[in-house]
């Protein structure tokens, strides 16, 4: 048997305990699939009183986890802490740098520096992996990498945040609105006091920069995703959206334009045939769509304590054996930055909700604003009557180009007999 | 740059060609993947003039694909001749002693003698990989043997045979009945001309056999599979089904028992609120269960040329990068070989049909046959009155044993008014 691969754990949080409930539980599984043991040598966090529900007694405490990455009994440096800056990157490019491995959960890191780090991993010879960065127990990063790597990605997209999933699932179950859901999601702990990361999209941004990377095989480029959240979703899209065929969900879409790199997250309506409209609740789900594969589905916990320490063992294990390779799958060092396909060149269907006074001439307004930008209609609701009164009008649209319908749109706002600002919800035809 | 990885592949029908032109028109991508080019060296196929839609002319011919394996000029042989026994086995066996890696896609292969050329591979520290054998595109062994290798497997089960997924499909969709969906699917070329291997479970269980020692480090054991295929399927099951809240789907099953390993492949009936439950037509889906990632479902195509190709080149470009490890997730000659748990001792839900003379009294009989071998009744339908005619009365139970179950039909279809073998189909509460 192979020397024992000795752990260090930086942040003991939720995922952290997780880790170490992992290597503890299932450690003689471990040792078999590894050839060796999985030694946790060292953990650093702020407060050791800390109740966990883990038995830290054996294992070596370290004040200051920057200081792991110059311990000599440590082979893998695990960084739980988070952030995109401070100690979490001092952390990981420290251990980089003294020539340790680094499994890291951080998507934040990984989306603002992933580049960078990976480039100074490659240099130094060790490994830096960050499955459980994006969709937790989901092994998405090595599917793309490995499993799926004998294909050009024609198109990536997925369910990425699972607050967000469990908000859209309970809104169209109960017919509630988004303020309600979401509070009711905060006492069951499924959104956070401060929900904005989750419920503004920046979360799942973080994540579709990863993927996209990995699918594409481009620099990381976080700024280059338009962002959108899911705050602006009320239950009247929601139910017609069923009318009209379609579930609302959040997504993370990525795929090559003639004008680069297009990277998007927002609401937006698939069929409800589509297998992606079935992930439901706090699951998430990824579409891989490759030239000679076809269409790939990875469903599963996209968070928690025990699926994401499930893929940062993982990782760990594929150092332990040795069969770890390129981060991005291609050498980092020549991982090209394309330019980000601008949202104004987007081509794709949409869905608009007007409320409009219900006098005559108003449709024809409508259908004019749009014929001025040569955006083409496919239907229209208009749900019951109230003459001289605020009704809705739904349309969808065929393809059009994302900066005709915007101007369409600007047109449509101007009429006197529009009273809100039209809601526009791209469609998705997957 | 490393030198080329120098390929020969074993039998060209439609899965050999898909992989020419995979690792032909993707040969730029796999380079850079794999830091080295992935070369054609040889083919061995019979009939050389058969058209087969890629060029072949600057690779080499072989007449003796068992030729192939003492070939100096070969590092990896893929084997895609099919069969269990034959050329097929003595091309591997073959290649493996000449140490030289291999990449099947035969899955009979893999059931009848994987255990024995994985052993055999160890011993000559080379790869045995066979992505393919199993779901075709979906990279379902990896996922097991690698993403989700942290995790104790708790259960697994899929849909692994897209016939018989499409039939089930289709003859939900029209009402049709089996025969005709089938003659249907073989005018279409989802089924063969001879079916019964689909059909009937073989090919479905071959890949569970395969499945389940890498899910649980067992020796594969395709004798301990239990068999039961979709001919007895009725459009009236379907139907019932339905009404109850459930989809038929054929799935393969596996799981470690106080008895030993259990796997079984047959019809069963699932929620339709359960992810596996929206895999439809051709595509196959396999959930994972995992004592820390908890569920995780992968879906995707489970055959055709182009999704087969994919899973292989993806093991030769694992060979390239030398991240291959053990075949089965664990060394090869260690596998135990555990009992085969028997169906007798299967607990689990039942539903059941009976076709009985509609007269009074026939209901209580029933009741007593259920309540002498100790069967708890859920629900029962008695769907139309004929006084005096046949009418199909539909049961579930709760969860009993296999054994008391069988005893309990055996009884019921020994009553007078039961005119027709009564049909018990599983139901699986995923």
């Amino acid at each position: 048997m192979k020397p024992p691969l000795r752990i260090a754990i930086a942040g003991l949080g939720t995922v952290g305990a997780g880790t170490v409930k992992l290597l503890q539980r299932n450690a003689e599984l471990l040792a078999a699939r590894a050839g060796r043991r999985l030694v946790l040598g060292a953990v650093a966090a702020r407060d050791r009183k800390r109740e966990r529900g883990v038995d830290l007694s054996a294992v070596r405490w370290v004040e200051d986890a920057a200081a792991l990455a110059r311990d000599p009994e440590i082979d893998v440096v695990v960084e739980l802490i988070g952030g995109s800056d401070g100690i979490a990157r001092e952390v990981v490019a420290g251990a980089i740098a003294a020539g340790k491995h680094v499994v890291t959960a951080n998507k934040a890191l990984i989306a603002h520096h992933g580049t960078e780090l990976a480039r100074a991993a490659e240099a130094n010879g060790v490994a830096l992996l960050f499955e459980a960065a994006v969709a937790g127990g989901i092994p998405i990063l090595k599917t793309l990498r490995e499993g799926l790597a004998a294909n050009q990605v024609t198109r990536i997209y997925g369910i990425l945040n699972g607050t967000c999933n469990y908000i859209l699932t309970a809104m169209r179950d109960t017919g509630r609105d988004f303020a309600e859901v979401l509070r009711e999601a905060q006492q069951l702990g499924y959104a956070e006091a401060d929900p904005s990361f989750d419920i503004d999209g920046i979360d799942a941004a973080h994540k579709l920069a990863v993927l996209a990377a990995v699918a594409f095989g481009n620099a990381v480029d976080f700024a280059g995703v338009h962002v959108e959240g899911i705050r602006h979703v009320s239950a009247l899209d929601i139910d017609f959206a069923a009318e009209l065929g379609y579930r609302i969900k959040l997504l993370g879409m990525a795929r090559l334009t003639e004008h680069g790199l297009e990277q998007r997250v927002h609401a937006c309506m698939v069929p409800r045939s589509t297998p992606i409209a079935h992930v439901e609740g706090v699951f998430n789900g990824i579409v891989v769509e490759g030239d000679f594969v076809g269409r790939v589905m990875l469903e599963g916990r996209g968070a928690g304590a025990e699926p994401t320490a499930s893929a940062v063992v993982a990782d760990v294990l594929d150092i332990a054996l040795g069969r770890w390779s390129a981060s991005f799958a291609l050498p980092a060092s020549a991982l090209p930055m394309r330019p980000a396909s601008p949202m104004a060149r987007h081509v794709g269907a949409f869905y608009l909700r007007l409320m409009v006074v219900d006098r005559p001439g108003v449709i024809a307004d409508v259908a004019a604003a749009l014929r001025d930008e040569q955006v083409s209609m496919e239907q229209m609701i208009q749900r019951g009557r109230s003459p001289g009164e605020a009704v809705p009008v739904v349309l969808t649209t065929h393809e059009t180009e994302e900066a005709a319908m915007r101007r369409a749109v600007a047109r449509i706002d101007r009429l006197g007999s529009v009273i809100e600002p039209t809601r526009m919800i791209r469609v998705e035809n997957l």
